[in-house]
């Protein structure tokens, strides 16, 4: 056995507590380096005649991918407290594995166990409940309607006339989003993430000038506060873009450090040394990346922190808004995460609190910070096995596994998966405009765990390379609308709001992929209910053989409707080329 | 190369700030499996013709155990953002291994390496910086001395008269204390670790019954103030020990409960849902262990938090404490332990936050709870390798490694080592009585990295089985004192003091054992001196030879203060039965 391989800590994805009785307990070993794992436990306080009293149960195999097997169990500790270890078995031995290392035998002190001491109810971590039933819609106002001319700048271009690039304008605004919103409704939605709406100097307004203020361009309080009412009526929540990492150019204690310099009493509320400050390729202050029009906030100073706090606070309490979007979020200190999410639970507890956090995010979900990030490593998958079949269905599924065993179950469950930003190029672009991938992406995204979200445009087929041009303004001639996409999206939103086990209340397993097909399996397991999804990525026709005991199940085919019997053991599903199926037994 | 085997992870031990302009990365690989490894680093935003700039430079082994070998570097990212690989090299291959993987050759896009997105002032973490600077000596505060029988309770036994038990009493108090300030300025402790203090019921007053007073056997509230006041004179910390996770049986909240069952208003201070409250061998309400007498307090109850919060800042606000101690600390949840830590700095920055933890520790010193831990790890090692002779000197080696690596520097810098404490069975008793071995303890504990600790008569050889045998009374007759070791801890503390690479400002490290041989040696390193230690286990002598070049150096022996100019590359220490060499140069 490969013990140097074998990882366990009691603490983020390995061990944590998923509701107030249940423990999760997860390990990796190499891949098929182990056959089978035991998990001995008990409480480190229960003896009997000189003996610690311990337990044993079996785990799971939760998922396979380059060079891992990750292994899970649920335990309920009597008492709340554990101490644990685990029996590796292979074909050649069995070991027991422990914090003080791998013994032959069975040790009987449970101080040589890992602990996990107590389970505290409010150590159980999930994102709000409401998060894994929504279904995400990004806007990017400027973008998606323009309603009200009269808040156009001079300089606005015609709805959609020309491409969009770093400086123009196109007069998308709140009053254009309220129009739409029997779309929205109809398309099944039921949040809306806008990138930001504070008056900023960018049409990407990520260059604050003022995060008390609307930005003009887009409306005013009264417009905003009359939008978030449409949109709670029609039960879509909203979630607002909190660019905290650096300020605009133009944001008033910068400029005050711009003209006063060491006398300014905003100094420190940037990361500044050298007077005057100097712009250029390389400020002399600290930015995000080396824009000298977006110096880096000071979050460490205590009035920057009372300043971004009350915005945090401001917006939930006033407008009643249901989430915060944190941008650049990694580049800010954890310390101000803890307290943001103290103070902003505390106006409304089930605020979502989402992370732009591109690599691995651990640090920050622990429970203390954010309660999801943005899943780019999901988008990179999707991409490279859908868009650009640079990889095979194993190793898509062996990809998609190792970000799933990142993190715990419960931040799995509200991650928030998305095929696309306003900061890549668009799916479809991706795609190389085949919509028959397309529609593949949307039935993984909407069928997956998690919180999907939609960047806006992309249900239509709307195409865009890298920003700006994934900034396009959303078409409103049906002409330019592919139909045949968006009835897709529609049919599977309408799906993951009426199958629960597809809004993140089944377990999700990857099916093995078979020799020599191409498609893509995995279930979905509720309680009464489970759903097996097939994906062929292929031109070709697939015949994929159900590796599953359906005799005497009764089978509908979600897709179209279909219901049948299973009267033989083994079942076959035909596929056409790009085609899926979505089985509910 | 064992790929699967590889691990690095941009948190925790892995990845952490050590300075303001410092990050140390470590990682680890399977033993003998990697000749060498480089990092690849470079600012993401950092960019020249279309290609991202990095850097390579030089890991250093830092250590070795069983399974693994340990890597180590410190940058400083100009910009304070860091993406990085690792390129490992063995004989056979190279390979770069990043955040998404294994690739043959450098990947060009930074967005695949691992990410220390900014390095925040504010989460550098060192304990406060008179911690590594301590030598501690804790105090169970009814067996150090008797200084005032008026204070003794009726049934009092004459110090010393008899053997300690769970229920006997004998008179030791403040006052006793305060006696023999001289005696422990002269042993040289600059910190005392008082085991609880507070109003209570038992001898070990672990069964608290008010937080907010002082155990009268022990003196009142007048004569701790003078207590601390007359340590601070001397330079002597204090420290107390907050027992947060139970409450005794007799205070009053929980006797409301007892009393009023659910009508109580304390009924949620506690883990209780059936009344009335039932003791016996598996109380119906939660405890310590399963000791009726220790309910366990519900830190997750506001009135709960209010109320020991304000325990923990009243007694530094009040009495000018300098650290507490934590019981039981890991089995309290994390949220009340960030809210502590919050509080009690914000009343005195530099007060010490140590929890009992005698488990991997990590989720506890991430920076936002404690700055400490007692390290029982260490403790077992020594007792295994120097009094019971169960392991050599390279699983010894080994096994302080494996211990070291699993925290930052900025943890093993400050962490509370222990040879003993009133949990344990004495030191002396552990080497049978051998105090030869228990200078050699000794030796090792003072000249190694962390804040030592002295548990009260382990200087003076004080014998005891396990608790509550381990909590003798000092004897105060010298001639039950054991001179010889005590002048020997006297010399090491003074050393410890003294020299400065021994307190923490050497870099530490463990020479390779030489075969055949069983001395153990390990080098501090500072920038103007060097301290090589050698340790002879054995009773036979030993011939050590050193290992580094020292041709040219003017070499002292600390121990004995002889002087030597090393003429030759290759030069010897002899060493007697159970005998030591403390090398300047």
């Amino acid at each position: 056995m490969e013990q140097s391989s074998v990882y366990h800590r009691p603490t983020d994805q390995f061990a944590y507590p998923y509701s107030k009785d249940t423990l999760h307990i997860k390990i990796r070993t190499k891949r098929s380096n182990v056959q089978n794992i035991e998990l001995i436990y008990g409480d480190q306080y229960e003896w009997e005649n000189d003996h610690w009293i311990c337990y044993t149960d079996q785990l799971e195999k939760a998922g396979t991918d380059s060079l891992f097997d990750y292994w899970k169990i649920a335990v309920k500790p009597e008492y709340r407290r554990l101490r644990y270890g685990f029996k590796l078995i292979s074909n050649e031995e069995q070991i027991i594995y422990t914090e003080k290392g791998f013994y032959p035998t069975q040790p009987g002190d449970p101080g040589l166990y890992f602990c996990f001491p107590y389970l505290h109810q409010n150590q159980v971590s999930h994102p709000p409940s409401w998060v894994k039933d929504t279904v995400w819609y990004q806007i990017f106002p400027e973008r998606f309607a323009n309603g009200d001319p009269t808040n156009d700048s001079k300089d606005t271009k015609a709805w959609g006339s020309e491409s969009p690039t770093a400086i123009n304008y196109f007069g998308g605004d709140f009053q254009g989003v309220m129009n739409h919103i029997e779309y929205l409704k109809e398309l099944g939605i039921s949040g809306i993430y806008f990138t930001p709406i504070f008056k900023a100097y960018s049409n990407h307004k990520y260059d604050t000038i003022d995060y008390f203020e609307i930005d003009p361009q887009f409306g005013d309080k009264e417009t905003f506060r009359l939008l978030v009412r449409k949109c709670h009526k029609h039960g879509i929540k909203v979630m607002l873009d909190a660019v905290f990492n650096h300020s605009g150019y133009h944001f008033k204690p910068f400029q005050d450090v711009l003209q006063n310099g060491e006398k300014s009493p905003y100094k420190n509320w940037f990361y500044t040394s050298d007077f005057p400050l100097k712009g250029g390729e390389r400020p002399n202050y600290a930015t995000f990346s080396f824009v000298e029009t977006m110096p880096k906030l000071n979050t460490q100073n205590q009035e920057v922190k009372d300043y971004l706090m009350e915005v945090g606070c401001y917006w939930i309490r006033e407008f009643d808004i249901d989430g915060w979007r944190l941008d650049v979020a990694n580049e800010i200190d954890h310390q101000f995460w803890r307290e943001f999410r103290t103070k902003v639970k505390a106006i409304k507890p089930d605020v979502f609190i989402l992370g732009e956090v591109w690599h691995d995010s651990m640090p920050w979900l622990r429970g203390d910070q954010f309660d999801s990030v943005m899943n780019y490593p999901f988008l990179t998958n999707l991409i490279h096995f859908f868009a650009k079949e640079l990889i095979d269905t194993r190793q898509f599924v062996e990809n998609m596994t190792t970000v799933m065993q990142l993190y715990p179950d419960t931040v799995n469950e509200g991650i928030f998966n998305i095929i696309g930003s306003h900061d890549t190029s668009r799916i479809v672009t991706e795609c190389d405009g085949r919509v028959e991938k397309v529609k593949l992406i949307f039935t993984f995204l909407l069928t997956f765990l998690g919180s999907p979200c939609i960047y806006y445009g992309d249900e239509i087929g709307l195409s865009g390379e890298n920003d700006p041009d994934c900034r396009k303004c959303m078409p409103w001639d049906q002409k330019e609308w592919n139909k045949e996409l968006l009835s897709h999206v529609k049919f599977l939103i309408h799906l993951r709001k009426t199958i629960r086990v597809l809004a993140n209340e089944g377990s999700f397993t990857f099916l093995e992929p078979h020799e020599g097909l191409s498609s893509l399996a995995y279930l979905r397991k509720g309680i009464d209910q489970s759903i097996l999804v097939i994906i062929n990525p292929t031109n070709m026709q697939e015949k994929y053989p159900i590796p599953l005991s359906l005799k005497g199940k009764k089978i509908s085919n979600l897709k179209d409707n279909s219901e049948y019997a299973a009267e033989a053991h083994h079942l076959s599903v035909d596929l056409g080329p790009y085609d899926y199926s979505i089985l509910s037994f």
